[in-house]
């Protein structure tokens, strides 16, 4: 929680190093830093603003909450102007080396401004275990067009998918134009990327037989495109047929609603192979979505379904949160799992409970 | 509503034609059935009583939900012993011939007690649609060894699907070792099938280009087994082949948690060839699961999620029926949408007009 004053989290702010007396006095300056302040460094593109600002939003005391909510709301007309690209993939199938070699392509090559933000329920301890090794990301984050920002930390994949998606929209506003959205590919995080994403990026490793336990089920029927990671030196043969399997397999999966057949691209982060096909494939989804409505229309069903989940974690939160419920709920809990109680008359007597205060 | 007191969907009754005075002293009678009487007929195996139980668990009068609860609760130690097939495929893959032919050989080979239920939460105005058209299904719907219910009506795929696992846990009670829970492979109705079952069965139709749509992305991953269906005639050859190639295609799937390596069959419902190896394949997986423990931990997850999912769809109806955020909530939805309020704002709104009354 007091985390949340902090601003240490952002990139931007990895090279200033105060002294014990001067990082008191700064402290005092940022709590004073007003919501039409933050607003307007964030529209300039200031980082710093944008890095305090992403920390106000994933700050959990209510008086955070409601000034967060203020400048989410002022940013919210500028946002949307970007292409959000989720990326999710197994332990080990390269996701920071790939995102490095990626976002330093998509900056010299194309001229873009970059934000990486992540999202990783399981962090809570170690706040961003996925971007929190920054050696991984050496170029991209000393890179003045990269906004890298590990993963809010939260009690529930609802309370960070939601900071994030409220970063999402400080950091268009802040001007960049692609976002990258990072999860490990475990638990339901990829399905909440999935959910404010609009193209959805899967990376594999060639040859996984046991890496891909980590992989939740039903994931690779989700993306939009596949990418075999580290296609290079004795990885390259095993990569392209492994390239080949998976594009095969996708044409057996349901086709999109949208007209698109997902591609798998085989590609390194040290050869840089595959990066501009990748690239390449991401522009031709944008268009083609773009045309046929399914972008826009996608964005305001997630709009609608941010609203409601929003609303469905607030529920949900203040039930759990409920002294009565809270001392009936582990012995429900039991009766229900040792089949002594019906789920169904468990449930309403809780909910009884709750209702009654 | 008042369809609860009528019991005129349950196939027992279908040839019970009363005249018109009798049909009137039967309601009569019908309504002072108590609990207990239910019960007792249930536990007996009597199909009326179970067609008139499971009326009562799908009835929303509130009296009529007290019953169902008391019901249910006599019924859960009785319940249990069964295996709960899930079936899903999408529409034109031949559900109603493959179960009508499953459920024959299944009753006349095995000795099974067949029970058949469905979740369609699209049948709100038919009551039933996959399994209202009673014709597909002659031979099993006058089998004594078969107990075949249509969809349970609902406004929501949580009340239906709610609905649905009550009437297992009856069917189980009464005495049924096969339940088969049917699904139209479309929109979230599969989750919750495969959220109830003990085995989850794709059926898939060879050649299929367009037919596919109709599946929800995610759920080829999701299955156990696959029976490519129509493969007789002129179809063998394209079945056996779409069979090796979805074979192939599984092996590309990450593994499941609990060791089981999903099959794919090619089945006829004319020529009835690959029942036999459908339900090898069941029972092996049955063997696999109850001997590494997974069943049993499934159960528990899954009746530990029945609680929760019954919380949550409380919550959220109670929320969506409260006055003032009915008032609201297609203006908030509104605002979302054209992006003029942030989705996050609009909700807290929201849940403050709750909260306040």
């Amino acid at each position: 929680m007091n985390s949340a004053l902090s601003i240490s989290q952002g990139v931007a702010e990895k090279s200033v190093v105060n002294p014990n007396m001067e990082a008191v006095l700064a402290r005092r300056r940022r709590r004073e830093i007003s919501v039409e302040e933050l607003f307007s460094g964030i529209l300039k593109g200031d980082r710093t603003a944008l890095a305090q600002g992403i920390t106000l939003v994933e700050s959990s005391l209510p008086e955070h909450q409601e000034k967060a909510q203020e400048l989410v709301q002022k940013c919210l007309p500028h946002s949307g102007n970007s292409l959000r690209i989720g990326i999710t993939g197994c332990p080990g199938a390269g996701k920071s080396s790939f995102i490095e070699a990626f976002g330093v392509y998509l900056i010299n090559e194309h001229k873009k401004k970059l934000a990486v933000l992540a999202i990783d329920p399981t962090s809570q301890r170690t706040k961003g275990s996925i971007l929190g090794d920054k050696t991984r990301m050496n170029e991209l984050s000393a890179n003045i067009n990269a906004f890298i920002r590990p993963s809010p930390s939260g009690a529930s994949l609802g309370g960070v998918a939601q900071k994030t998606r409220e970063s999402i929209l400080l950091c268009e506003a802040a001007g960049y134009s692609i976002i990258l959205i990072e999860t490990v590919g475990v638990g339901q995080s990829e399905t909440a990327v999935h959910g404010m994403a609009d193209f959805f990026l899967l990376l594999m490793l060639a040859g996984a037989g046991d890496e891909l336990q980590g992989i939740k089920r039903g994931i690779m029927e989700m993306c939009d495109g596949m990418a075999i990671t580290k296609c290079d030196g004795e990885n390259v043969n095993k990569a392209l047929a492994a390239r080949s399997e998976y594009q095969g397999a996708l044409h057996l999966f349901p086709a999109t609603s949208y007209s698109w057949a997902p591609r798998v691209i085989a590609t390194s982060a040290i050869t840089r192979e595959g990066l501009p096909e990748i690239w390449k494939m991401i522009s031709e989804y944008e268009d083609t979505v773009k045309q046929n409505g399914w972008f826009s229309q996608n964005r305001k069903e997630q709009q609608k379904h941010w609203m409601e989940s929003t609303i469905h974690n607030g529920l949900i939160s203040s039930f759990y949160k409920h002294l009565s419920v809270q001392k009936e709920l582990l012995l429900a809990e039991q009766a229900v799992i040792e089949g002594k109680e019906s789920p169904f008359k468990a449930a309403n007597r809780l909910l009884k409970l709750f209702s009654q205060s």
